[in-house]
């Protein structure tokens, strides 16, 4: 995650006068979201064809989300490697019991 | 992304029977994005005061997300490192007029 | 909101052949939510201006959420009256502590 | 949908210095939206068992969403009754191509 966090980081250098304030981004985050929920509508809902196009489309919607969790993370000071970590460590031990080992 | 998608597919091989469904996992995003923006309601809500361990709690929840992300990539096959290039590359051509260069 | 839940019944019974599973619903209220949010960014992200035409625009997306909810009510039986209800008498309990009364 | 406006208009002016920033409510709604995600995902995920109590708890998270949307619009001097009658109007044109009649 350093080098996409540090790609993202040098991107916005570059373009914008800064990250947006949090709840702006946070409000992007949702906005974000809501278009991987219609991909994944369009792929699941009512009908139910996909082709190649459609995994790459819904590839996408999942990086834009990646790209704006990371400016949320980068305008925190946060090391996304780091804090997954952590994560990973906590699930092992907080799902034990929620799911049954194989 | 790599090492971070297979150390998720190895906890779920470990663990579960295999990915929920697509909208399951979709439902998990939201609970998990609700989650995120608790946090920032937390942070710059109503009350100022934020210490180091509100920013680490805030950086576990943007790893939720990015592992349940995580979790729907692997279970569409999808490389996240390659569509995240893509975004960063559509980026730089779809935003040169939203935003302005510095 | 009794009448609002029978006008969406009527049109849902005149239109399609049911209500969607609960967990397409959901993911339709995530994307819905997501426009809300886009034109909230619009509204008060990095330009302010905002115009009657746009305030009529936030009252549409509003309201497609409060439609896909009523969708999720109906397909469950739910009385929103009630529940709505029940939900304030508990905001009275519940936010006591969380906001000082003026 | 008057009387509820009111309700929470009543509601806010007696408990609070007035209503949140909209991109605070934005992200509160995110908030709401995440709970009610997860009531569904208790409900249809990996197990199936639902009892009335569980019915009762969707429809308290439904009406929060719903509560917080009436603060996004009375903050806005919206008025949902109207724009809910518009945006059923336009559900009848908009949805033509989309669902077939029965």
């Amino acid at each position: 995650m350093k080098a996409k966090q540090k790609e993202v980081d040098d991107w916005i250098k570059l373009h914008k006068a800064g990250y947006f304030k949090p709840l702006e981004i946070m409000t992007h985050i949702t906005e974000e979201v809501g278009e991987l929920a219609r991909e994944l509508n369009h792929l699941y809902g009512q009908k139910k064809k996909k082709d190649s196009e459609d995994i790459k489309e819904l590839a996408d919607e999942i990086s834009d989300v990646m790209f704006i969790l990371i400016c949320l993370a980068n305008s925190h000071g946060i090391d996304l490697d780091e804090s997954f970590s952590r994560v990973m460590d906590k699930c092992y031990g907080r799902d034990k019991d929620r799911y049954k080992k194989k």
